[in-house]
């Protein structure tokens, strides 16, 4: 499944949503609304609206810290809205009326986690980007572990959401990541469970000032070059880890005004997703906690020989990943922000 | 006003508390039901029970989001609640029984925000630190700006509640830090308006394993020196910004098994309040965020001359500050600690 949080038009209260296709369309399913029917048509239970929330809730933490149940009652709602959906050409139209449905381009997305508990972000995973933060001394070597910062969980936001230019620095990039999304409350996982502490996955855009980076080494903490406001666009969903079949050899790039600008494979990592989640386990993870598992090459800033690469006001960055859809923001003026 | 967010005896949703002395005993006012009785007491308001959760609710982002009215609704219940109490020596035990007052010591705190938005921590601020840190190569200038690193808001944890011993790292380390909490959402404050963006304070103890620290400064991000589970100890109330006249003239201080290890005022800070908070809301700030300020002398790790003043599994920190009560939390055994 493809799991969405979502506002309905014109509503203000987040909801979880499904994503489907079905006749060429791209739709949400309300998944609260579709589990009560299924409780109610099916079922014959009463009771079934109080049950359907109780169990899916609105907030992708608490459905996650639902298990097993919660996860089930979702697939069942896909599942079924897919056969109403078969029944016959006014369908979707009846789906849509009555608030089970929504069209994708009628909602808002928000991150899928929009407030995470913590997001880690891994720093250097790929040797193409190692080897680029090396040219500026940013990087210089090879990690023996995967090193990780954090990036504000304030800085989250979800597809289609404006990136704000900061008021400081001038260097802004992008990097697309595969992100891991934790399921259930864990600490000091072996390497041979992490799948099991895995909900699944989604993008992350670790947004970064290169030029405050390179400053702030040089004062020994990194800091506001990886966290400014939005500088964490997550999404466009969570896909549940079942439809990934190798999160190790997925497909990744990032494209600027539609021109590509990282194109790799998640094969190139250098520490894996089963590592990475077990290293950082010691931290203590719960359910909606996000993990970064670095960047390909391919940004713009460390190589200062390209700076028409760094992102601009008006760009648009498309990062886009195998199986987990494409995560897209435009970069706006902060000016449009309204100061206390 | 000291608020808190508590327990009662037996139960697991958090509520609004206001802490109280009355007669040499200490109490928390809960403060949706002391409100509700005003309303329906003095006011003869009708859906006062209604209107008082509305207002105040049971979460103190969501509190301090109702801005100046529910911080007005929370000052007129304690108020009430004092006269009520000044009726006679019956008063106590019919507000104990009818859930209106909680004895201080029947009561679960949590921190006063149990999971901010995020942490901003300041990485030296007081001289003696800086100095203490240039002994071993931690810290090796004046920094130009206060420089700052994220906490996990998942390690936040309040007063009383444990100190996990960390499963890496040999070298646990206390930090007493003066602690701002944001009252309202800003970005790019100027230093003479910070006050008007300042809900309260509240104190921080920036736990840091310095071994680790050391080992992540080799290679360029320190994060797990900072951060693990419940290496955030907060609270005990968040006070309100009125009862503290000069936040740059206070008394501050720990002591570990009633020892005393760190002894100082805030007057030897470097950067002020308001200087650090002018700075950092280039971030974009949001109700219920955490700025520490940067902790005095005195600590043990970067001494490595007193080994001994390492904490170990079993011993009591008391973080205290002028007016902010006391943060007091005993360093326990990770085992006890459930596995996934």
């Amino acid at each position: 499944m493809k799991l969405a949080t979502y506002l309905p038009a014109g509503r203000r209260e987040p909801r979880i949503g499904i994503y489907l296709e079905h006749a060429g369309g791209a739709y949400l399913i309300d998944a609260v609304r579709a589990y009560a029917q299924v409780l109610s048509q099916i079922d014959r239970e009463p009771g079934a609206a109080a049950t359907a929330t109780a169990l899916i809730t609105h907030d992708m933490k608490s459905l996650l810290a639902g298990g097993a149940t919660a996860m089930a009652a979702c697939q069942r709602a896909h599942d079924q809205t897919r056969r109403w959906l078969g029944r016959g050409p006014g369908s979707v139209q009846e789906l849509l009326e009555c608030g089970l449905l929504h069209g994708r381009s009628s909602v808002t997305l928000l991150a899928p986690i929009p407030r995470p508990g913590k997001v880690v972000a891994i720093g250097a995973n790929y040797r193409a980007h190692i080897d680029e933060g090396r040219d500026t001394g940013a990087i210089t070597e090879l990690p023996s572990y995967p090193p990780a910062f954090l990036k504000m969980s304030t800085a989250v936001v979800g597809c289609d959401q404006p990136i704000v230019y900061p008021g400081f620095g001038q260097e802004l990039d992008y990097e697309v990541e595969l992100s891991m999304v934790v399921g259930r409350n864990c600490r000091d996982v072996a390497a041979e469970d992490w799948l099991d502490c895995v909900a699944g996955f989604t993008i992350v855009n670790d947004l970064s000032m290169r030029d405050v980076i390179l400053a702030e080494k040089a004062s020994g903490i990194v800091f506001a070059g990886k966290n400014f406001e939005s500088a964490c666009p997550m999404g466009p969903f969570l896909v549940t880890r079942d439809e990934i079949a190798d999160p190790g050899n997925l497909r990744i790039g990032l494209r600027v005004n539609g021109q590509v600008r990282q194109d790799d494979s998640t094969r190139s990592m250098l520490f894996s997703c089963g590592q990475i989640f077990a290293y950082w386990s010691r931290l203590g993870l719960e359910c909606g906690d996000v993990i970064t598992t670095g960047t390909p090459g391919g940004g713009a800033g460390f190589h200062r020989k390209f700076p028409e690469r760094l992102l601009q006001v008006g760009d648009v960055v498309e990062a886009e990943i195998e199986g987990l859809g494409t995560l897209r923001n435009q970069v706006v003026k902060a000016d449009a922000y309204p100061r206390f």
